[in-house]
């Protein structure tokens, strides 16, 4: 995903050591060519893995899921973060911190969209400390549902999210692993740059 | 869109009066084929209008607003519901009162994302009594855009959101417009249906 990293490197924005802004293309305006090449290549690195569910949470994550479930030919499902009276009574519920938002917030699945049978693939812009992917193991978990695999757009490779995942015996496909990033001229360093 | 009435008679959940649950397919569990046909509807009916950008509102908006964007070639800029310190502190924002969340929340788009040149068009998934939409218009007035019009999911013709809209001269294309519904039997009567 070459295009991916130099848009990140031509249009993200670095805030002191560990905010990386990429919201002209990912999280608030989205290139909607961008997520469909995504889509496509969570698709392809996951073929084979006879995945019958997207999951992801609101709102980031929905573009790119949206496009794996397409390739995939299976439904998207998205994890609330707030309550509604839209959403069924009887849900899956975790709590997960957020750094960006400086609280703890409840994702809710309504247990009608998961079953044990469920084979899932979790989906989401940003991997960082990985709060939100244990909040969907969590999920998956309470359902009885196998999981194939996360894909993350992006990955602060400098943050233990991804190793604590890992560890936990979890595939994860990041298409972007960032190694080191600084404010300075918004530099960026991706695993497996030359230099 | 006869298969996007279908789905909505055969998985649409009617509650009360006014509320119809169409979560399975649209707005928690998403068909990525439906949204795909949806963007393409939305893409055909809004050709020559020389549109620059989709505008949603997070997070229902976001799936067919992503397909309607690729189909037309352009950004599709979703307003956040939430302030979160990745947003940019210099924002276009508008109130926006929910009935489905019982209070009224504030919109918010960089104005990075949008400007006096654009010409947009707004995609939602339910128009009823219109708030979202007025919100997302007092935005583009704001910027100083103009707006090619509104691409609806669903339509509660039976509230009076749609009749307010096109009366201020905006174009709204809804896809499926209810005429009545009834919690009995899940009845859903659309308009053009013949009994």
């Amino acid at each position: 995903m070459d295009y991916l990293k130099n848009m990140i490197r031509s249009q993200g924005r670095v805030i002191g050591t560990d905010v990386l802004k990429v919201d002209s293309f990912l999280n608030h305006q989205v290139d909607p060519h961008l997520m469909e090449g995504i889509g496509r290549e969570f698709a392809t690195r996951f073929a084979g893995e006879k995945i019958t569910k997207v999951l992801t949470i609101e709102s980031s994550g929905i573009a790119p899921a949206l496009f794996t479930g397409l390739f995939l030919d299976v439904p998207v499902v998205f994890a609330k973060k707030t309550a509604s009276r839209n959403l069924d009574e009887d849900t899956f519920q975790a709590p997960v911190y957020s750094f960006t938002r400086g609280g703890e917030y409840i994702i809710r699945v309504s247990k009608r969209y998961l079953h044990a049978d469920d084979r899932i693939l979790f989906i989401d812009d940003f991997l960082a400390q990985g709060r939100a992917l244990v909040g969907l193991l969590d999920i998956a978990n309470q359902a009885g549902a196998s999981v194939a695999g996360a894909g993350i757009v992006i990955e602060k490779g400098f943050q233990d999210g991804g190793k604590r995942i890992r560890e936990m015996g979890i595939r994860v496909e990041s298409l972007a692993i960032i190694t080191s990033m600084s404010e300075e001229e918004s530099r960026i360093q991706f695993s497996g740059d030359a230099g």
